[in-house]
């Protein structure tokens, strides 16, 4: 992959295995509700309010970048909202999550399923990757864009929310395989021209997100997710930016997660980072891994897991460090700050 | 471990790694709701109620091997109810599942604890095992007995019921050590005593479910839970029955699962079966693993999934035929029929 001229930022340095003066951090969903500042914005505006205006995305967007060191920001975004240029009926329930009204349920509903560009369905979030791209460039903090993984879309769309066993989505894929590729191949045509678009935009990297991915066994994973998300990646190396493949529940085959393509290898916390990294191979970079759990605890018994992380990192170039999920709401704002801080300290060269 | 005699029921010597005629096979959750039978009931009982009937839980769990061709029968009882006798209150709320509404909270909570004996708080389900172990005899069928690993009690009696992020559990555990050592060794109490009260009762085999474990990386759970398991297997060493050491989400350090104990170490479907058993080591016998979505698609795209599980079995002593968690309700009866005969057509010898 060309990106043109080599990065001064260390995240984008990192995700080009570059070396860098000490590890970059960011944190997963750390535009959130454990911050005041977002909160006070969730109070008068709902969820889909934020997507839908550019100005408060870009607004939360900025809030964890100035508030902490962080060595990139992330557009304040949801995954689910391209279902609804697809034609699905996506609402935000309070306290029930994400609920689709018309959930797929046959091969005729994915016949139906629209693939417009995303500049006609989402063209808020690009808007906002601008105006934050503009307003961060000076400070040179890349921002990342992203998208959802073919799978997780799928599990959702045909689900109509979130699950526990994904009974509905397996059915369909071991029952209808053809429709399950038409499904699949829809959703690559549409993530990958999402994300393309975040890139020209102003998105520095992308993150492709294939969280609920961890519900098939490594012989499903092979056959219904691996070839859609190569195919996603591959669209993806034309975009000219780093591509960070993340995932969780995966660690038991996550040398195929990495097979399917992306600079960066996103792992939650059941491997230990090392042994994710010998698996993926060492001329991958590595994003990872502290349980966000961890960051209820008092700060004594967080600082040994970040030392344990780093240590196995081992000073490699290519490590981002980050949590393995998204960062939980009762997280303490001082403790993502020491957090933030030690990382830099303890790995400054 | 000295069990007396070489058993002949095919579940018990494939436990014990002993050549079968054909491969065992029993189902999790094969008394459940995709049963007619069985929902009868449950449009008249509260699960509770059953719980605490001897004649009904008995009557439950006679349902599947009345109708099915199964290997083993298992109690009908629930993981939670012992937390009753300690101290705990615990409703299973319509739709809502388990809720606890006094959960542990600070140290003080865990002080309290009692940890009295299982004749005294699980009378009824002792006594069920009771009659079942009678009643089957004479059919040469062995009756399981289980209970709720303590890693996956303590989630449970930490968060208040059902949780995503186990974010109350991490925080303790990693917070207050000596209080999470105090918790766990009460619950290793108390669940090796009704375990082994099961054996006495004339459960044939005892199954620990550690349902909850993977939501730990590998550190945390060699530091928080491997140590508590191991003592739970080693008193129940003594207890003259083949163990079953079942987890989910742990595949990623199966080894790790597998060196704290348990005669048969039961997989879910994230791991095929060979690369598991190759990395749990031969001399273990190994339950699993087909996927419970599996069953909800037509048997054509079944069969080949189970040849699969077969294959990589390759005939060894010591494979139980299971699904990698419980079954799902909307599974149709005539799919388990069909299963569970193919499993003996398949393999035998």
């Amino acid at each position: 992959m060309t990106y043109g001229a080599e990065p001064t930022a260390r995240f984008l340095r990192a995700c080009r295995h570059l070396p860098v003066d000490t590890t970059p951090v960011w944190l997963m969903r750390q535009a959130g509700r454990y911050m005041p500042e977002y909160r006070a914005i969730r109070a008068k505006y709902s969820m889909l309010e934020i997507i839908r205006s550019p100005e408060l995305a870009a607004q939360v967007t900025l809030q964890p970048v100035t508030t902490f060191d962080l060595d990139a920001a992330i557009i304040f975004a949801d995954i689910l909202p391209p279902l609804i240029g697809m034609g699905l009926h996506l609402e935000f329930a309070k306290g029930e999550g994400p609920v689709i009204s018309n959930p797929i349920r046959t091969p005729y509903d994915i016949d139906l399923l629209a693939t417009p560009p995303a500049e006609e369905t989402m063209p808020a979030t690009l808007e906002a990757i601008r105006l934050v791209a503009t307003e961060l460039a000076p400070r040179n903090i890349p921002l990342i864009g992203f998208a959802g993984a073919p799978f997780t879309l799928a599990s959702y769309a045909i689900e109509g929310g979130g699950s526990k066993h994904y009974a509905r989505t397996k059915a369909l894929m071991y029952s209808e395989p053809a429709a399950w590729n038409r499904l699949m191949t829809k959703l690559v045509t549409v993530q990958g021209d999402y994300l393309i678009k975040q890139a020209r935009a102003g998105a520095a990297a992308l993150q492709v997100f294939d969280s609920w991915a961890g519900a098939l066994g490594k012989q499903d994973y092979i056959r219904y997710v691996q070839p859609y998300n190569a195919m996603l990646f591959k669209m993806l190396a034309g975009a000219g930016v780093p591509v960070i493949n993340f995932s969780t529940g995966t660690s038991s085959y996550i040398e195929e997660v990495a097979a399917a393509g992306g600079d960066v290898i996103g792992v939650d916390w059941k491997l230990p980072l090392d042994e994710g990294w010998a698996r993926i191979g060492y001329d991958r970079a590595i994003q990872g891994n502290l349980d966000p759990a961890t960051l209820l605890a008092p700060w004594r018994e967080i600082r040994p897991r970040v030392d344990d992380i780093l240590d196995r990192a081992g000073g490699r170039a290519g490590h981002i460090f980050n949590l393995g999920h998204g960062i939980l709401p009762d997280t303490p704002v001082d403790t993502v700050r020491r957090l933030v801080d030690y990382v830099h300290e303890r790995t400054a060269t």
